[in-house]
């Protein structure tokens, strides 16, 4: 096992860079998938985690606590961990969303059925505790990570939570929004690289820049990817490109038109924003409502904000001593954040 | 904190002790579920573990950890994170069987909605696992448990998994059924009663023998369930009697019955046994296949596999020393299983 960063001595290919490691990371992934003896339900289990997936989290962690204290080959359980969590997540989110795909395939509730997907989750939950418990490190540090990760799969539920109302909300205020975002993404991203630095026995004072990196990160990429979901190339996305505009999810792009339109606005583009929400909406009707936030500069903010929370996770990246492993950790930001449009 | 075993000096009332444990335990457990910012969400989280229920899980675990080694008090949190986590599966588990009441109230998907009592299910175990963090014993005593309770997570899945599978099939063996109440059931008492015995510090064979116990004991108390649910007292089951029928639950004695009757048998009773699975069977009709159950012996087999796992659980105690904690785990098993019908 070799989960680390190449040493190029030359400027990193990030992307190509994720892809090995991601590759490296579903070797020992994998095998923790492939348990029990109910067919149907190992299948369910095995189905989103070999639909793809870039494998951030678990790359992070290792990174970290590499770069931090040479330990990345001991974070790999913790990341696998996390990275099945993930997993979980989507799998209950997507039955609670109606989603029908993901990754280009169908979501587990589609290919099986809601009570398998429900159950399959579970179980995923589960494999995850269980890998945790095989990180090889001493008992304070396996009692931090166990809390860390619990309270963060709270934290995730609260945050679903909370989208869901946003569904049935007329006003999502932007205060509301951060605070759904940092718990349905960031605080899973805040756990890995905060996890990496315990694993690697950081200082406190990297425990926690790790921690926060990880969270500015995680806020810049959701913002980010709801700019894709808006204005991406459907087929990098794997979902078809104005979903977002037709099922009325609430992104920072949405809340922020909103607010700027307000009352008086709303009324006067009443006939292009009825296409929010409207799953018959044409293609041409997205379009304008595309063009009405780009008008009135939503995406712009929405990318803008994105980047700023990018540029801070960055300037904690000073915690650690120069190193290729830093300089991933400093590439994965701008490739998270930034990505092709 | 005092969660013990009475000491009365005469026969224990072990309904009483029972529920005076309970309350005892409620007190510890109630504090751990009033978390989070999101309102429903808490409620959710709240709702079941606030119906009631007799706590048999922890007071099993911390009563072993006292029998064993003077640790009833240590294994507090383990009690209590399996109570959460055995919440956490009923919340999920009457979502897919679209029960609609348990313990006398609505189910949590019958009070809110589905998608807020899979996220509440999944916050239970979140906090299950937190809960388990808390437990003060060394490194390679948490790791244990860790692992124990996160494998046995994952067999309760499949149990359930099983069970569901058992709906949609013509032909349940009792092999089949026997697998499946120990995955949904039996697993977490073993758990339970060989997680108290490792954080008593319990010789090898202590935990082994309390590991069997519990897993006999389970078995039984699931056996002894069903019974209940067929010929016992609606008032004291919370639930309505005939439902068990009127579903089409495969219990023991369904399969036991169908096993007994064979393809003949069926074909002459065909007419008793369509209020099998018929949602709108009349009371009389329920009675008639309950009196065709009785006649052809599938009720007594129930009842007399249950005592006997009964008694084999009882006969692993003598891996204890006389206590009155020993007595309280020997009065369990005859409180679980041949409790009033």
């Amino acid at each position: 096992m070799a989960i680390a960063v190449e040493d190029r001595g030359m400027k990193m290919d990030i992307m190509k860079e994720v892809m090995r490691m991601a590759k490296e990371v579903d070797e020992e992934l994998m095998p923790l998938l492939n348990v029990g003896s109910h067919e149907k339900l190992r299948l369910a289990i095995n189905h989103l985690p070999h639909s793809g997936g870039k494998r951030l989290r678990p790359s992070m962690a290792i990174v970290v606590a590499e770069a931090v204290g040479k330990k990345g080959k001991t974070a790999v359980p913790f990341g696998c961990a996390l990275e099945i969590i993930h997993n979980f997540t989507l799998v209950h989110d997507d039955i609670i969303d109606e989603d029908l795909t993901r990754r280009g395939r169908p979501t587990v509730h589609a290919q099986f059925d809601t009570p398998t997907a429900i159950m399959a989750g579970d179980a995923l939950f589960a494999i995850g505790f269980k890998t945790l418990a095989e990180t090889k490190v001493d008992g304070g540090r396996l009692r931090q990570l166990l809390k860390d990760v619990s309270e963060t799969v709270f934290l995730i539920a609260e945050g679903e939570q909370m989208d869901m109302d946003f569904e049935n909300s007329s006003e999502v205020t932007i205060d509301a929004y951060m605070e759904m975002v940092e718990k349905k993404t960031a605080v899973l991203f805040a756990c890995a690289a905060g996890g990496g630095a315990i694993i690697g026995k950081g200082s406190k004072k990297q425990i926690r820049d790790m921690r926060e990196y990880g969270r500015l990160l995680g806020i810049g990429f959701q913002i980010w990817d709801d700019v894709l979901g808006l204005i991406g190339n459907e087929k990098l996305l794997g979902k078809p490109v104005g979903s977002d505009i037709r099922n009325g999810k609430r992104t920072l792009i949405v809340v922020h038109a909103m607010q700027t339109l307000g009352p008086k606005g709303r009324k006067k583009s009443v006939k292009i924003l009825k296409a929010l929400g409207n799953e018959k909406a044409t293609d041409e009707e997205v379009k304008r409502v595309i063009q009405l936030f780009e008008d009135i500069g939503s995406v712009d903010h929405a990318k803008n904000i994105a980047l700023k929370y990018a540029e801070d996770a960055k300037a904690l990246l000073k915690c650690l001593k120069p190193s290729k492993e830093r300089d991933f950790l400093r590439e994965i930001v701008d490739f998270s954040v930034g990505r092709q449009l």
